[in-house]
């Protein structure tokens, strides 16, 4: 049951106002160089394009470097071995990409954090262990379910029995978790989430689907981040993998039996079938499809929209449905746009070779 | 913390008898001239072939009028300019499909209505505001929270901190709106949707995926309608913006720092990638996939499952995957049929050019 | 109100040791003949290729026997009129597939059960019965709600007013069911799910979409099954029906009006558009879309990510997108895979019927 609510007072950061910094606050808090005014207040992040004169903007690479000479960006972050652009205030580093993260990060308003403790709504069953969690209010903590230090669960969170989560993670709000499920450390995991679902397995006999019990689980491994609404079913038997730091986006589908390796991304609407294997660094664009019983190789990438009904091996780009090699699909496309005006040759070709045969040509 | 909960008794409605209504009380009620029974008792609405006795049935316009020959409609709202099937009972209306919406919203039974004041077990973070609104049973409220008059939060609904709603919204049981979403009004969220999660937005750095902060927030206009289980991403900085009167269905994807116009409709599972802009009136219809940092002009229509990886110029429509002109697709499509006679044409030329090529011809 | 809270040492199994079971005691318990030593230890079931040796696994038919030789498993279920592989110990059945489905349920881990009674925290409207059910925590049941014995609802769980909801059924967390739906016996409804939403109709008047009233409901019949996160929408008016014995996979969208015969399957991310009829034992594999008003006959396959545009008949095989029959599809992929060859064929007969048409041929 519950243990201890804390104050209200303490249950969220009161909002500040909106943070602000100097271009030379910025410079230091990046580790770069400033040149120009270090006065300047920045306000926001944004891209070269939209950025005003209270935002800091930044040039990746020194291919785009042109393009700040439209923008108004009041600071711009630019590589170390470019030249300034005149009359502009930057801070040159060594990683803008990796700077303007720094940046975010320190611009960030607040948002909702669930103190450490127990809110008074939330109901914890018996041999549940979240000592040094955080759990919020109205959240249900089946049996036996051990929780890691500095985790968060945000309110309507469900987290089934003899689940383990590790530390510093975060379910946010209205998150399902059923039991039996393995969770590492810092993982992150978006609302309405879904993990260990029943697999969708059933066994035709007499003209109906009989249901195949579910009764494997989910390991998450570390660094794992779940979009959105997304679901990840639960093993027939054995276990439902998701490798070390990949990331999937909202409203995925990763079924039964699936093990996805480490640093991947499935990108939003993509979906898996059952007894697919992803090796390391997949990637999966918006709207993939993996039929079951694939095995996808490392590094293999697959454009949008994309349904992959055959095993690729590593290091391939697939594109298509079904998807073919990426420059098959090319050539292909190419000669599409081709083909009506071939049916009207190949008709016309037909007529000149018709009148040869009857002696009218030549 | 909550503050006072209404009786139960008020909590909702108690469910009348099924409605009824007679043919001159619809008629008055739709402001239409009556010919035929004016006692002639009406329970539902239904189509032209789906309709009984009880019902009443419509016709948009005149062309589709021979079709009530056969409907066992009792009543049939008919344009002005049309005249009465021989003994049908109709009520003539200026506009039939604006009528049957009058119709269907007079018969529609009771629903759940969160009756104005907080529910005893909703939990209430110092600081936000929400007078005048109704909230439900285990709902959370952030600190800072704004909520205007006559909006209704149903059971389970999470708002994250300093989120502005404004009035006579609905969001329907288990929504959760992250922390500093901005909401106008009438805006209906149905259930399970997610607003102002984190954008999919990576670093790769190392072989591993590092997280870019997402510190940008989600405008929603007003008049706005989401679908149940959408999820519209927080922009990285900046704002995800869905414009006023834009209507977006059920399980869509819309991902960080889109702008959506003004009266859009995004049929069920379709996804807008980041960053890309959608104009006025623009129609994605299901399963269409809108790849990053696209520009989709006003008018634009998307046919079903079609994936746009190029900006659309105002007023086309496109169609295929990926997406084309809908006349170009529409003559790939009939030239793909011919592709496979195609084929034994060629080879069948080919052999005749041979045998002109050898003399054996005329 | 809530009526009374069962201790919580009752609210949740105790999780068991993983259970065991040695060979002989799961020939009895399949009503099989055993060939081997009894006494080997099960602790698991795997397929031919993952077993290890306390696991079982099964050969569904003759023709795959030969892919034990390499397996490791314990025990291996094989059909009666097969001979057994030396020195393997194998138990002989009539029907391997539902065998192992037996045994499955026998090692199945305990999961979270929620006790007959209402839990403390739960919701109920006046003149909803729920006798006999077991209602979780922070669940909401509205006015006159009828809830069947045996029944589950899980914790965060939102049923609307007048649902009626039959026996043996199990709504999984935070599961939305919305007004006036009817649901069979033995129906589960996994997690975050929505049931009875509004469905997505507008009228189109002076630039702006107006809501059409949705006052229809939703019927799912016995022994249904519906996915994580999918969505059913209610009907405009009349009802959207989910016929006996459909299962439907996760993140699926069934929009309003639809009618789904009895035994069908939807796979994961696939979705119905409003009105359309399936027939019975129709199969859509994942991602498939049908659009509006279609009519799709009794056992009507559709391949993974097609787009059914059409009306299908009866028995048909249908594929691609938009979707024609599985043959002519087949046949179509043949013929655009010798398209780039076609087109270099077509440019060289030009050449050679130019130059028969000059004269320098033969």
């Amino acid at each position: 049951m519950a243990v201890a609510s804390p104050a209200h007072a303490e249950y969220t950061m009161i909002p500040d106002e909106p943070r602000t910094i100097t271009a030379s606050g910025l410079a230091s808090r990046v580790g770069g160089v400033l040149e120009g005014d270090g006065d300047c207040v920045i306000r926001g992040v944004a891209t070269i394009e939209d950025a005003g004169a209270d935002d800091v903007t930044w040039v990746a690479s020194p291919e785009i470097l042109p393009r700040v000479a439209n923008s108004r960006a009041g600071v711009v972050l630019i590589p170390t071995d470019c030249a300034a652009p005149e009359g502009r205030i930057v801070i040159k580093v060594h990683d803008p990409d990796s700077a303007v993260c720094k940046v975010l990060a320190f611009l960030a308003p607040p948002r909702d954090v669930v103190p450490p403790g127990v809110h008074a709504s939330a109901i914890i069953e018996p041999g549940a262990v979240v000592d040094g969690a955080a759990v919020g209010a109205h959240v249900y903590i089946g049996a036996g379910v051990r929780i890691g230090e500095g985790t968060q669960l945000y309110p309507g969170v469900f987290v089934g029995m003899n689940t383990v989560i590790g530390r510093d993670c975060a379910l946010w709000p209205n998150v399902v978790v059923r039991e039996g499920t393995t969770i590492g450390d810092r993982v992150v995991i978006h609302p309405n989430a879904t993990i260990g679902a029943d697999g969708f397995s059933y066994l035709q006999r007499d003209g109906a689907h009989r249901k195949i019990p579910q009764i494997g689980t989910v390991a998450i491994e570390d660094d794992v981040e779940i979009g959105a609404n997304t679901t990840i079913d639960r093993a027939r038997s054995g276990v439902t993998r998701i490798g070390r730091g990949t990331k999937i986006d909202n409203l995925v589908q990763v079924a039964h039996n699936v093990k996805i390796g480490e640093h991947c991304i499935l990108v939003g609407q993509s979906g898996v079938a059952g007894s697919s294997v992803l090796g390391r660094h997949v990637f999966l664009s918006g709207q993939v499809g993996v039929s079951d019983h694939r095995k996808i190789g490392d590094g293999v990438q697959v454009a949008g929209g994309s349904a992959v009904l055959a095993d690729v091996p590593n290091g391939q780009t697939v594109r298509g449905s079904p998807a073919i090699g990426a420059v098959q699909f090319g050539r292909r496309e190419v000669a599409l746009r081709k083909l009506p005006d071939l049916i009207k040759q190949v008709r016309e070709l037909s007529r000149r070779v018709e009148e040869l045969e009857h002696g009218e040509g030549g």
